[in-house]
């Protein structure tokens, strides 16, 4: 019983290595190649320890920021990196995602699953204080790569300011000060001519 | 003043960046490359949260076990990866590593170059609970590797059982159970033929 835990849970912990090969759209500031995804939620992660002051809910748990921007993406195992900008793709993106959720969460013991499917669905919802956090730092790191990258993806897909600050105003929810310092870097890449007016 | 403060903190998240170009030496599962350090933290502090029932001391703090994986390798930015069986290279290792932590975490302001700097002291000299316990999952992630890739970087390096042995035994002071899994793991390796007798 004990064994079959274990074995469980590293079986889980194997199934993960994918999401190291799952591409976002977002390149390396070096411009090297794009970003995956466990390297995304790692770069999260550690921003969630170093920025925590900015959140917008002074008692927050930052631990519980830190387990929702770990496993946020996990579900891109299966149902790949949709781009944020990409309309037909986004709309389809819930079901693909839950089918995902089911089958990769389930990998686990029945506790661990049951926690690891409520992180991820507080993530998507988006109602808890930690969840407004997590997703203004999923919005603050891409900009932050783009804004460093010369124009990154919005070159790339000829992207404009209205799609951007639209994608990015959730930032205000989670951390309003982010959200201050990133309109400005937004109004500074349209100025620069990384980003369509 | 703020504005500095967040501006040295961005400036340093920008920075560790790179460290999604530090090549390891172990293969990913589906063996189509080798894991760089982003990746392998990002994979740590995931582990840390599912095995933490396998720690040896039950009152441990799973944020700070959390905080050593998502900071451990980061000195590797300026240190590059040094391969464990490496006599040569580990020899200079610390004085390169300690260079590194100085200039990297004093990126950031004052108060969080000195937790950086003390969570990374606190990882290399494993003198507590936490610290133990990170580095028995930072010896099983490589395990687990090599092992589901026939052999892996045993193979690559004809490495043997006692040199596995030797780099794995610090398992046995943070997680005793996963040791003894461990240990079962390399008498298959043996047997199968993917590590040397």
């Amino acid at each position: 019983m004990r064994n079959n835990r274990l074995q469980e849970q590293l079986q889980f912990i194997l199934e993960i290595d994918k999401l190291k090969k799952i591409v976002r759209q977002s390149p390396l500031t070096d411009q090297s190649r794009k970003e995956n995804d466990a390297e995304h939620s790692w770069h999260l992660a550690v921003m969630a320890i170093l920025l925590s002051e900015y959140a917008k809910e002074r008692q927050i748990d930052i631990f519980h920021v830190v387990k929702l921007a770990l496993i946020h993406d996990l579900v891109e195992i299966d149902a790949g990196d949709t781009f944020c900008y990409d309309k037909i793709g986004n709309r389809q993106k819930l079901e693909r995602e839950t089918q995902a959720a089911d089958r990769i969460f389930n990998i686990l013991p029945q506790d661990q699953a049951r926690e690891m499917r409520d992180l991820w669905d507080e993530f998507e919802t988006r109602e808890t204080p930690e969840a407004c956090f997590a997703a203004a730092l999923d919005r603050l790191q891409p900009l932050l790569l783009n804004f460093h990258t010369q124009g990154g993806t919005w070159q790339e897909h000829g992207i404009n300011r209205r799609q951007v600050m639209q994608r990015n105003s959730p930032m205000h929810d989670g951390a309003p000060k982010l959200w201050k310092y990133a309109e400005k870097l937004i109004d500074e890449a349209v100025e620069k001519g990384m980003l369509k007016e």
